[in-house]
């Protein structure tokens, strides 16, 4: 069982030459390069946040870029942080926490002092229940409401075939990703399905979706429930997906470059306050895309999670083929699966 | 569903008042810190590596403590890493690769060159076989040995009931872990079965035991298998949980203390190799602490994981009970349920 690649090319050798696979199964990195221009979705700038930071030590400029989830996740929260951002309410902000295998906070120092920065006017308060979507997503792509179709919802296994049919949640069967066998149980522990929605990681139960916490996930601060927080007051994960948080915090979006600037700051004892505004690192604008000059407006593409190409990519993870490896895993869980985005070319 | 925690308080005060529980559920962190002091095993100095970097930009010293794995667990490469340590072999070294989201290598930044330092003689050739042990746990730490037992290591369930009688790996089944409801099906994707063995994190199969890939986990750098490298190049995670390369790479040991003098260093773009001298962190010294001046030996300790103790702080990590939370996940997975270590009081 040990290793499988070599007991592959061997097989391959017995076959006739026009038969013969490659000696070796291509790896994740070869499939996505190889992917056809088609398979790449444009990100709209409408949907990015470019963060600027004040340079490094060394005078290095520090830029981050933020993707903003799709509806129908998180849109209140999103919607407010287009409203910071158009205000430049995070100019002048800083990054005032980071903590060890967990985040890095952004926002106003201040917050929760008297010094603290006025919110804009006009934001939301959103309630707790937008922590998860009980928007059926392929209704929500194919922008249909009927109750037959609401009522099919709560069918969940009718609502999956129909999630084929309509092109829905990309649905990565909890088999293929080697979490159950021949139960419909407990999924990955978190969650009883996983799967990808219009390029993101997405968990659901019969009850909704929610956006799942993985590495450079992006989510809201708050203080304790019923505050969900507004969005002024951001962090980015940097280590072990903390996947208790889903359902618990918003997620809004990820860091889809420039995580190193966040992820090699200095660490803070206990729960990564500075408490020191010395060491803060100042953030000198946070700008919506669109809103930049079309020049500067950074363009991205994601892989689409409905390609031939994603589904070959996620199986490459669940067995990894890189020549590195003598034993495959069989399994990968939904943060381990990174969705592939680049510069567009 | 979603608050939990309320409806335990208000089921409380129905109670008599002799047989109320606290309102609130003690969370993991109260757990540990009330865990009686005979909770609490020491780690040898013979099972610690003390390294010590050059000091910050800032000047601040920078110390990073390593604990090594117990037997049956990769001995080869560790006792190759004591004579490594004891030959002073590091002294001069660096780390010189830094990935985001992957690791921070360290050990001979010329390795692979001409200028690559000699390593010392005596150095074990370790199999790839050693990356998962055979060894039945219980049988290791009785340290009785028959054919019989043998036997018995074969037929799994056997072997489950014995180990509890023996006081073997600290198995927590996956039904409480939230990995599998009715079945024994493929645990939590890379392991059928998941537990704590003497404070460390464990994965098996019907075939053996081997330890996981966590935050802050140790392994051995290699080349392309049959090479499973010395010892001598290690790599520390600073991200996701690699558990894709749980069985094709030894696993050696984690950092205790520090990790953020390695978590935090600038990334290097592709595969973190900085490729540039004057990038890479010096090591100054690798000790093994029992070496060390009586003194300068450091004192930690790890909450037993055969303890009631660690069962309860399990239980609040599977389910969270901090005030932040209002939705009790009902699971977690093994890298998400840090055994608790400490510096001796």
């Amino acid at each position: 069982m040990r290793k499988i690649f070599l007991g592959a090319a061997l097989a391959a050798i017995a076959l006739p030459l026009s038969a013969q696979q490659p000696a070796r199964p291509r790896s994740a990195p070869e499939i996505v390069k190889s992917a056809p221009a088609t398979d790449w979705v444009s990100i709209s700038p409408d949907d990015l946040l470019v963060m600027t930071l004040a340079p490094d030590a060394q005078g290095k400029p520090r830029q981050v870029i933020l993707q903003l989830l799709p509806p129908p996740f998180s849109q209140g929260w999103i919607g407010n942080m287009k409203k910071l951002a158009t205000a430049h309410w995070w100019d002048g902000g800083a990054i005032y926490r980071v903590q060890d295998n967990w985040v890095a906070q952004f926002g106003d120092p201040d917050e929760d002092t008297p010094q603290a920065k006025p919110l804009p006017a006009g934001l939301a308060t959103v309630p707790e229940s937008e922590y998860v979507s009980d928007i059926d997503l392929y209704v929500a792509r194919e922008k249909v409401y009927s109750p037959a179709v609401w009522q099919k919802f709560y069918a969940k296994r009718a609502w999956q075939a129909k999630a084929k049919l309509y092109g829905g949640i990309e649905h990565i069967p909890l088999e293929e990703l080697g979490h159950s066998s021949d139960n419909d149980g407990r999924g990955d522990g978190y969650a009883p399905e996983t799967g990808f929605f219009e390029g993101w990681p997405i968990a659901s139960n019969s009850e909704g979706y929610w956006p799942t916490h993985c590495y450079a996930t992006i989510g809201v601060g708050r203080n304790n429930s019923p505050d969900t927080g507004t969005g002024a007051e951001l962090y980015a994960v940097i280590g072990t997906p903390p996947r208790q948080l889903d359902r618990n915090i918003a997620v809004v979006g990820r860091v889809i470059e420039g995580i190193e600037h966040l992820s090699s700051l200095p660490r803070a004892p206990g729960n990564g306050m500075y408490n020191d505004k010395a060491k803060n690192t100042p953030i000198q604008t946070i700008r919506l895309a669109s809103q930049l000059p079309q020049a500067d407006q950074p363009r991205f593409q994601y892989l689409s999670t409905q390609s031939q190409t994603f589904r070959d990519y996620v199986q490459a993870r669940i067995n990894r083929r890189d020549s590195f490896y003598i034993y495959a895993a069989g399994s990968a869980d939904i943060c381990n699966i990174p969705v592939p985005i680049r510069r567009a070319p």
